[in-house]
């Protein structure tokens, strides 16, 4: 099973073919976001919209790759000392590089805590570990709790759905993408109950298949349609919360690899191969800029869908 | 746990209160357009739109009780003779009354054939022996394939999404909700594949809660979400298929027992209440004429969502 995050295309490429070209300066839009926001972990200036996100106990699932990597990288930058980072996925490898980069980086030497928790999110275990190493991690000084859902899995798109009768596969998959962020982020609200002082913010990364159905992805868009539906339930029922659903666009990753050659639709297949051919994809970099200037600027409806596009 | 069908209500509870007073004359509308389209089973004349489903090999499942049953009930009166119902459902004793029901109706004696099969639809052996019974029951004459995804659980109602930290809660909703429907619609399509002079259809009961969140239902929020984009993509995989999410509404069954007393969050409660008190729930046969309504007619875009308000 392949880590992925972002989503497949910008429209609806399942019926009006592959995106208008796009944006030449998204990248250079992004660098000047990500150079206005930055302050190093050691910024504690404030301007119109904060300059940082405070004190933070982050938690990000499938930060040792693709997206998650770089939320980890980005939030590191935007911290005030006495921060902790609470990097989770299965690949310890990956997982430990990256701690040991966001460690020596200036915002490590200035006191940020890096932890790496090596755990299986389809597993409660995985999951308990996550939050066992959070609550050790956690001290009265934290101001902002942030929870980034990121995990999740692309599922077999070489196959239509009538190919689907197996219902272990299915179930499976489910448990990793959509049971797996509920528990774990239930069990994160019991942990670190609401209190004066302490924001929370919980950020799941979705996808244009959450709203829009394509050809040869069910599982992708069953998944993330259940997913997306949990956290508006849990916007409305948390006014405190802060709920954003990030779609961060068609990412430059391994995800997109897959969805260029495995994507059983040949139509869909094609528009995906003429976004890479175009230079449509985005960097990892330049998305997370704009989730990152969505959690600065926090003031997005909680609980709203939120399209990179639009920021 | 229950097996329900419907929606918590007509227009979004949870941010704008109980609907507007409903239509006085929805049921005495229903029963016109259960009398202008019923044809106990032996009509063979045409009309602008066809007066009779076919000659149908037709599945339901959640058919022994509330909105399933009055389905089976409904398809017997609109189908024409060497018609087949395969019924399913785990309670055996509810199912062969309703066997029993239909074998001796006028439908019946015309040479309805009804099946009942006790199955667990949460287990592949409940598919499969719902599939074998389909497979048996099937014949050259068949001209009309239904499939009625209609079994599903609502969930607990009495709690808030933080409280939801057990994975195997969740799988195990999923299982019955998502991946159930999944694999029996496959199975059924690989074992009735296109053909000419075969129409199929696939009827999703889906709800309000696939669009809207509700407070305090996110397990039925999440599953008819999920659902219902499953449907969504396969309406765009296979043109040759006719895809209803059909929405029936606040229906007067054990599942708006279940709201009005079980759900967590005052407000949505409440006003489960006063739908019931101002008498705005539907009964199922008024909700399912309209399910009629659509079938006969055939006019619908495959895959959309249609409420029952908007039919």
């Amino acid at each position: 099973m392949m880590l992925v995050e972002g989503e497949p295309g910008d429209g609806d490429t399942a019926t009006s073919g592959p995106p208008a070209p796009v944006k030449a300066s998204e990248e250079e839009a992004a660098e000047r976001i990500r150079s206005s926001v930055r302050c190093s972990g050691l910024c504690t200036m404030s301007s119109a919209h904060s300059a940082h996100l405070g004190r933070v106990l982050c938690i990000i699932t499938g930060a040792s790759r693709g997206f998650g990597r770089t939320v980890a990288r980005e939030v590191s930058g935007l911290v005030k000392p006495g921060s902790v980072l609470v990097l989770a996925a299965r690949s310890g490898d990956d997982l430990r590089s990256l701690q040991a980069e966001l460690t020596e980086s200036e915002a490590g030497r200035a006191g940020l805590r890096v932890e790496s928790v090596v755990a299986d999110m389809a597993q409660m275990e995985g999951i308990e570990k996550v939050v066992r190493s959070s609550e050790e991690a956690f001290s009265e000084h934290i101001d902002h709790l942030i929870l980034v859902n990121n995990a999740a899995s692309l599922g077999d798109v070489s196959r239509s759905v009538k190919t689907f009768t197996d219902m272990a596969e299915v179930d499976s998959y489910l448990s990793l993408n959509v049971s797996s962020s509920m528990c774990l982020t239930a069990r994160v609200l019991q942990s670190f109950p609401q209190r004066p002082g302490l924001r929370r913010t919980i950020v799941n990364v979705t996808s244009l298949c959450a709203l829009q159905p394509f050809r040869s992805w069910v599982l992708y868009c069953t998944g993330k349609a259940a997913r997306e539906m949990m956290f508006r339930v849990l916007a409305e029922e948390e006014p405190d919360l802060r709920v954003l659903n990030y779609s961060p666009g068609p990412l430059d990753t391994a995800m997109q690899v897959e969805a260029r050659t495995r994507t059983a639709d040949d139509t869909i297949r094609k528009s995906f191969v003429d976004m890479f051919d175009q230079g449509q994809l985005l960097t990892c970099e330049a998305s997370c800029a704009k989730l990152m200037k969505l959690l600065l600027e926090d003031n997005y409806t909680s609980g709203a869908h939120i399209d990179v596009y639009d920021v």
